[in-house]
């Protein structure tokens, strides 16, 4: 039989905890998903916590130049109590994030069929956070003068550049002309008056190349607010490092809990690979058990299928997921059952 | 007739929007409650976007050295959409936090009985936020290159010392002596390692001195989450200047609304005179029509009083706050009606 397939390479990094587990289910749908258009060939990277304490490794150059190599990374979570905060994220996630200048971090948010949200009267809750992944508190800068004394002083850095603010805000109007075609540009201007400033007028100069396109604005305090009372207002949102972590956070709460929330770490202009991971962490409290659901992280390979123009491979995994998270949120099910149902589903 | 009434100086800052509509219901309720105890002498400022586009004045020294000469303050709100944003929240607000050295901005989130909230399932949620209100990204530090240009760079500084943490950890603690006995850090150490790091580190300290007071730890990010799916889980939350922000403003709309949110900008040491203010902001969409709640700002009134030692006083007003909204909320009444309201059950 002649075989049309195209073969991909891909980074698998499942990474720590539960990421290890969900991480195979991911790929077992995205192989199932694309049978007879696709084949993958997987380059498996043993990074994360386990590797770091083993021998002390945590992003070598060479494991990074190999990662370059491939078309797509597909990761699990990273994050381990045996390491101290800040080596692993700053070390391994961020430095992918920064050295594979994957400037668009999209989340999106949706409401599914059948999942419970905490909020009383939650609407119809669809939108997309376009959030800057390149730079802002997120680069490293800042430190520390008399450590551990009376009088030591840290700081942090807040870095943003017209150059990166305006290649995510241009993806973001890009976004909402195949959406509703509303924007959001979500900062603290009254008081981050440089960064803010700059923004808004990135903002306003692009939004007149998009004259279909409406936009406002929301103080990051206000908009916390507005993703409890009233979250189907958004449409798109687009705004820095920092307030995208935080936003995207509570947004998947919102909507029934961050085990539905996939997250593309995108290089737009395709000189690297992107990555694809679900937004929720490694969940040190579970892991190991077979029950951590791994629907971010199989939504998070329809992301990366649809990042790899396989878009009709994307939507039978979307439709998959919708519809099994439509017959079966809120029972108890094993990662390999919730796998399991998947697939069956496809 | 002798009378024992002390008096106190009281600085009134009614600002704009609906400040000025709700402050002088918050002054009327804290005579009420306090005739006999206590006698004002109010010092009126006229500050704020009127001001400001009248004769371009913003806090003139003069005025803030006569601001210094009161007991206390009262604010109503700051920020109208006639005045570019930062110029009045940085040179009038900020301004007064910081050289009044008020570094504990208190802000207690608390359901009341009768009001909806926006989750389905709130549970008991009665928590404070110690937010540090001198230092952080709040301080004004950064700047810009290239403005305009494709090249802009803009920096923002966060400036956190050993010595503005510790006094706003202490405060934490000791507050939660008071109440359920447990500090959760707010803090995002995994990415701003500097001053997490630090953060941290006094937390663990200064919590070494309270045994009886247990800690933890949440990064931003998480905090959003469990604010909407276990507000109850939190007593004392202590935290950066911008966190505090964000997430006082998220734990407002999930006790029904920054309506019901006191806050107190507070020089604990009392070189300075402290500052009560509701957290909501001017609401320039509302001004002018009679129509904005007074409940925020008459809680705000009895925190003053309490830092004034006037505790009956607080007290008596916290619970004609509390029965009115058991009976009311919900139903559409004037600004002078809920004033009403509330004084008839003084
Ligand atoms: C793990 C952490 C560094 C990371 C972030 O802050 O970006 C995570 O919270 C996320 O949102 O992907
Ligand atoms: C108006 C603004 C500067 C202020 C702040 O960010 O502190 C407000 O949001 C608040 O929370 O009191």
């Amino acid at each position: 039989v002649m075989t049309t397939a195209k073969t991909y390479d891909i980074a698998v990094i499942p990474g720590d905890g539960i990421g290890k587990e969900i991480v195979p289910v991911a790929q077992q749908v995205m192989e199932k998903a694309t049978e007879g258009v696709a084949d993958f060939r997987y380059d498996d990277f043993d990074l994360g916590a386990d590797r770091y304490l083993r021998d002390g490794a945590i992003l070598p150059d060479d494991e990074l130049e190999r990662i370059k190599g491939n078309d797509a990374i597909l990761l699990g979570a990273i994050g381990d109590p045996r390491v101290k905060a800040g080596v692993l994220e700053r070390g391994l996630l961020l430095r992918m994030r920064f050295d594979l200048d994957q400037y668009v971090n999209l989340r999106p948010s949706k409401l599914y069929r059948g999942v419970t949200s905490p909020l009383a009267d939650p609407g119809d809750i669809d939108f997309v956070v376009v959030r800057e992944g390149t730079e802002g508190l997120y680069c490293g800068a800042g430190g520390a003068v008399r450590r551990g004394t009376p009088h030591e002083v840290a700081t942090e850095v807040s870095i943003n550049t017209a150059f990166g603010v305006e290649r995510v805000v241009r993806y973001a109007f890009e976004l909402a002309m195949k959406r509703r075609r509303h924007v959001t540009l979500v900062h603290k201007k009254n008081v981050l008056v440089n960064a803010g400033d700059m923004w808004q007028r990135i903002v306003d100069r692009v939004g007149e190349e998009y004259p279909q396109v409406t936009h406002d604005y929301q103080h990051v305090d206000a908009a916390t607010i507005f993703l409890v009372t009233e979250p189907s207002r958004f449409d798109v949102i687009v705004t820095d490092n920092l307030f995208g972590d935080i936003i995207t956070d509570e947004a998947g709460s919102v909507v029934g809990g961050v085990g539905y929330s996939a997250s593309g770490c995108i290089n737009a202009s395709k000189e690297y690979p992107s990555m694809f991971e679900p937004i929720h962490g490694s969940a040190p409290d579970i892991a190991g058990q077979g029950i951590a659901n791994p629907t971010a992280a199989v939504l998070s390979a329809a992301m990366l299928l649809r990042h790899l123009d396989l878009d009709e491979a994307a939507e039978r995994i979307e439709r998959a997921v919708e519809s099994d998270i439509e017959a079966n949120a809120g029972i108890d099910r094993s990662t390999q059952e919730v796998g399991r149902d998947i697939l069956s589903r496809l």
